[in-house]
């Protein structure tokens, strides 16, 4: 047999049980694992036997692995002598559901409407776990053995921030060891454009607190009199960052690797209408750092963003105080090779230098992580880049991502392997939002790219 | 009978009358009239009885006058021939005790510590509308004819903002007309040092919302695409004033009169310790505009305090949001013959030159009031300053207050009379806070120089 005989046969495998890979992810769908609220740890643990069930009717190895938290579903497949080892990561814990009214049909009442199936998780993340399931599950329930060995790592507590996990990787390095980390927690560019991601922007986040007066002050009697923590904050905020878009923190672009002509090229062909773009988010004109595209800034270029701010009289009417506190919580987005730790020490500097007098200060960084690059000449990509071109019928483009997960960066350092981010999702699939969906086709075509990928990186079993 | 043979015949008086003044306020105080709450609405009709009652027993021509929200208590003495009309203005209603496990003792149990009399109501405004209350029913009760014709008005609402009476005062003009408002709602300048306020500042209130993308965003996927709403507030606000204390809107000091060299110098008389106030109210230093003094800035300076702001997340934790809006209440104090209609065509410019691209906003004024400025070379003036030097024992200090009260610049553009802020008060009474009080020696000193001041202003009788 051929491989264009095998991979036909796989293809009309999967197209047979199509209707049964729905079913089953309807079903998982059902099981209200939310992380965050405790009243559903019992769905917690009902969705992770679940896929525990799964793995093991199809054969695999299982365990249920409690952590102090929510448990993961570890599986594995047997090794294969001289092939590359996977590990498929990703969650089956899925974000809160409020606002509720906002549903058209319940979170966890799975529906299809349009071709859509709507539901709580179904693209974030038990949708796109569930195609890697069912390439791995049916080929060895149809007693195809698979080329290379692949090893699931499905957590519950993605969304609840991956503590125990990242505490736990250094533990299970052994156990975990491999040559590539694949994740399907990602979207794909553009309806009809499928995309490998590449690229992650690192994050580093603060509270700002700024001390006056002991107390609330009238603002008649002391106006005037001591500086107004209020109006402070919005000084040191704003000589953060320019009017043009630019970080003020002192070398604060010493570490940022410049985007080269070759991506820049690259992503200017990508089929991105900026005014439709603006449109579809509710204003009326983009805004970032000058010289740069919208894509450029969001996935390459340092940012930073106040992501909320509190100070004095915030009810109805009119209070007129000077409040004895104002603070902040603003967080910056790092390119990869920058440091959060060099930041925090340039963000003290910044501070020290311009907060006004007559305020006393406190920073508290909450968590850091550095940026992603992923290898784009490596055979992981290569073997991807054909799969997907055969499952989705278009040769995918290599973006970035400007969001952060910290626990690719701790894949990388602790397994010392290489990252495949393979999304099926598009953007607008809600995801931590109401009416979340997932494309059924692109269900499909997820279950049909992974099975060709693990086929691909089984041909790699003789490289070095 | 010689003048000063009245004048000690007088003081005598009061001083046997002393035990019963300190009763009598007590049991006034006793009364919880606090305008805000609607649950108290009946013990502000016993406060406002309260005071009809005292006021008829003395033979004074009452009347409680209803209002839409809280009544007012009207009483007069017979009219003086070619004598000074004079008008006692206060209120009788009081701030609301929260927080109640604050105060020592029961806002409501009037309580004696150390020479003080404790209770939500005894320096603001209670305490001190009755000094004036004593002294004109004492003389009636004795039979002393007043010397002038003196008319009280005490409202109800304001705690509330004296909106009935700013409305009803046009059609309350003639039946008030006088020749000079008194209020004594206000303060000495320090312990030991009594002081006449001569002047008020003005106030321009604003609410400003910024609005960004039509929900929160991720600060990922986002990040770097479009303007932050709180960040674009944050250098907005900060383009407000710049780090002087200077105010940066078009013209906004071309009506700000200059201090005199005359006043400054009289000022810096004054006996303030500026290290002792900044610890006094928490703060390492004072600041403000450059060139002045802590004083000068707060009477006769024009300021500008950012009151709240409110902007994304504020709960625990991170959420790396760019938030959808931003919002901030600001305020203004204007001084004399600063318009604040002319703040805020200003504003309204600036806010046009300086709002960062990206972003909508709406500018939403609150409410303004001009600055008052008494004539401190009147007839008015000199005799309540012989009055309080002979009560007080010390000459009064002329000082201007930074607080507006937009009642005092209704009564002279309606009434179209002089205005005397004579404070009996201290500045740690605790006015609007747990545990307010009024030294019971400044109530007894107030009941006096309230004497005096219509003896002396009955000598103002054959003058023009």
């Amino acid at each position: 047999m051929n491989s264009n005989m095998s991979t036909n046969s796989l293809l009309e495998s999967l197209e047979k049980n199509a209707p049964r890979h729905l079913e089953e992810l309807i079903q998982w769908l059902r099981i209200p694992s939310v992380s965050s609220d405790s009243t559903h740890k019992d769905d917690v643990i009902e969705a992770a036997t679940w896929l525990a069930d799964k793995f093991r009717g199809a054969g695999l190895a299982v365990e249920i692995l409690p952590t102090e938290g929510h448990p993961m579903v570890l599986a594995e497949t047997p090794p294969v002598d001289g092939a590359p080892v996977v590990v498929v990561y990703g969650h089956y814990d899925v974000q809160p559901v409020e606002p509720l009214d906002q549903w058209i049909t319940g979170p966890f009442e799975p529906t299809v409407r349009q071709g859509n199936l709507y539901a709580r998780g179904a693209t974030d993340d038990k949708g796109q776990v569930l195609t890697h399931v069912q390439s791995v599950c049916d080929a060895l329930a149809e007693g195809r053995p698979l080329p290379i060995q692949i090893k699931f790592l499905i957590e519950g507590e993605e969304e609840v921030g991956s503590e125990n996990l990242e505490r736990m990787l250094p533990d299970l390095a052994e156990r975990m060891a491999c040559d590539c980390v694949v994740i399907s927690d990602s979207g794909q560019y553009s309806d009809g454009q499928p995309a490998i991601t590449y690229g992650l922007r690192g994050i580093a986040t603060y509270e700002l607190k700024i001390d006056g007066p002991s107390q609330d002050l009238h603002s008649g009697s002391f106006g005037g009199a001591v500086m107004n923590p209020a109006i402070a904050l919005s000084h040191v905020l704003s000589s953060i960052v320019d009017s043009n878009g630019r970080i003020q923190l002192p070398g604060y672009y010493d570490d940022v690797v410049e985007l080269s002509d070759q991506e820049r090229k690259a992503w200017q062909a990508l089929p991105i209408d900026e005014a439709a773009f603006a449109k579809s988010i509710g204003v009326d004109e983009l805004f970032g750092e000058s010289g740069f595209t919208a894509d450029e800034r969001r996935w390459a270029r340092p940012t930073f963003d106040v992501n909320g701010i509190t100070a004095g009289h915030q009810g109805e009417g009119v209070k007129t105080i000077i409040p004895a506190t104002a603070s902040a919580k603003f967080s910056f987005r790092l390119v990869p090779n920058q440091d959060p730790k060099k930041v925090t020490a340039s963000l003290e500097t910044h501070l020290a230098q311009h907060m006004p007098p007559g305020v006393r200060y406190t920073l508290t960084p909450d968590h850091g992580a550095p940026g992603m690059l992923a290898d784009t000449q490596s055979r992981f990509m290569a073997a991807a880049n054909h799969a997907i071109e055969a499952a989705f019928g278009k040769k995918p483009v290599l973006i970035r991502e400007g969001g952060s997960i910290p626990i690719v960066t701790r894949f990388q350092e602790v397994l010392q392997c290489d990252c495949l981010l393979l999304g099926w999702g598009l953007s607008d699939d809600n995801a931590h939002s109401p009416n979340e969906k997932f494309r059924i086709a692109d269900y499909h075509r997820g279950i049909r790219a992974s099975a060709l990928l693990w086929d691909e990186l089984g041909k790699l079993k003789s490289a070095p």
